[in-house]
């Protein structure tokens, strides 16, 4: 997994460079960053729109980089990293902050209960 | 910026022990993940649904890993994580291969009009 | 049920009263208003979001007009009548024709095999 | 306009015949419903999403009734009226009901204030 090595500054990079060829910047508001995740998350969810949840649970293991789902999940995540660029929010800092507040409001159930 | 050193498996693992230490893994379906991706996008449009493109603009550089804004961006992105892993998608890999096309789409001006 | 009587149009004056008295037109530009039907529906479909679809079934006949995901869906319709006004589109015909056009999409199985 | 005399509920019936007649009541749960609301919402949103205001703004007048922003509207209101054909919600009530209550939050300024 490329994932695996890839820092997170270095989609960012990726996407501001696309951005900024294209000279897009101008449309890139934050206001209209933030409705595009929603446009292309629409998308994404057009595929599971009628299955069940089983049928989408056998999506697992069976979405290759290049499938229809995958390329949505990366437009989502190419809107998501340009505008973290636009409004210059760490995401790895502003995610653990908010999952710590998560952990706070739903407390884990002791590991022994897990192993149980 | 964390963004900088952080891997992309880095903040998959954060949110896969998350969901796991609470026995949420059967709540996320892909289908679900998709949807609760748009949800969170539409709490993050919330934020600038009102505003014009230029107040929008404003939010630049003004919105710390705390803020209510970074929340919600935090929140979009834990659920493109959490389906990635539930996929088992490459971010990385998914998000090159969507932009070589979105290259070929939308070919950037030659370099030389960007200069000048 | 006052649906029985109500016009679409005695709908839409409701809503255009509403937003003239609030002088709220300067904020509904299409743009917005799209946007907003979007950020509503999101509101209304976290009713849903963690529930199975048997469960969500089980709301059927048990939404009285003035419970949480009845407002939402309220607030879905006021930014679609909203929407109409300001695009100046009768609803009824626009949705005559689509679901022409749906008719011959998606044709309907002969009726006896629905009698059967 | 056609929406002067068309009743809400001779809309809704319109859609209830033709899910009937498709025996789409199976996938029509009020989970379901309730996304697709958002994925069509998105499908609308997508013709203003790099407009600028004044753009949008010039859609007004610019619309008939099968022009494609006005079929994504037709979509959203068919869902809209399956969602309340599904849990069986009288929309005029509900509306009625939530508006007041936005009344209530957003008192109305007075009316000289309007006419100066």
């Amino acid at each position: 997994m490329a994932d695996a090595t890839t820092t997170v500054e270095q989609l960012r990079t990726l996407v501001r460079q696309f951005v900024d060829q294209r000279r897009w910047r101008q449309f890139h508001t934050p206001k209209n960053l933030a409705t595009s995740i929603m446009i292309e998350a629409a998308e994404l969810s057009e595929h599971f729109q009628w299955l069940t949840a089983e049928e989408s649970l056998a999506c697992a293991g069976q979405t290759p980089s290049d499938s229809p789902i995958a390329e949505e999940l990366a437009d989502v995540l190419s809107y998501v990293l340009a505008l973290a660029n636009a409004l210059d929010v760490d995401l790895d800092e502003a995610l653990r902050l908010k999952m710590l507040k998560n952990a706070i409001k739903y407390p884990a159930p002791p590991s022994q209960a897990v192993e149980a």
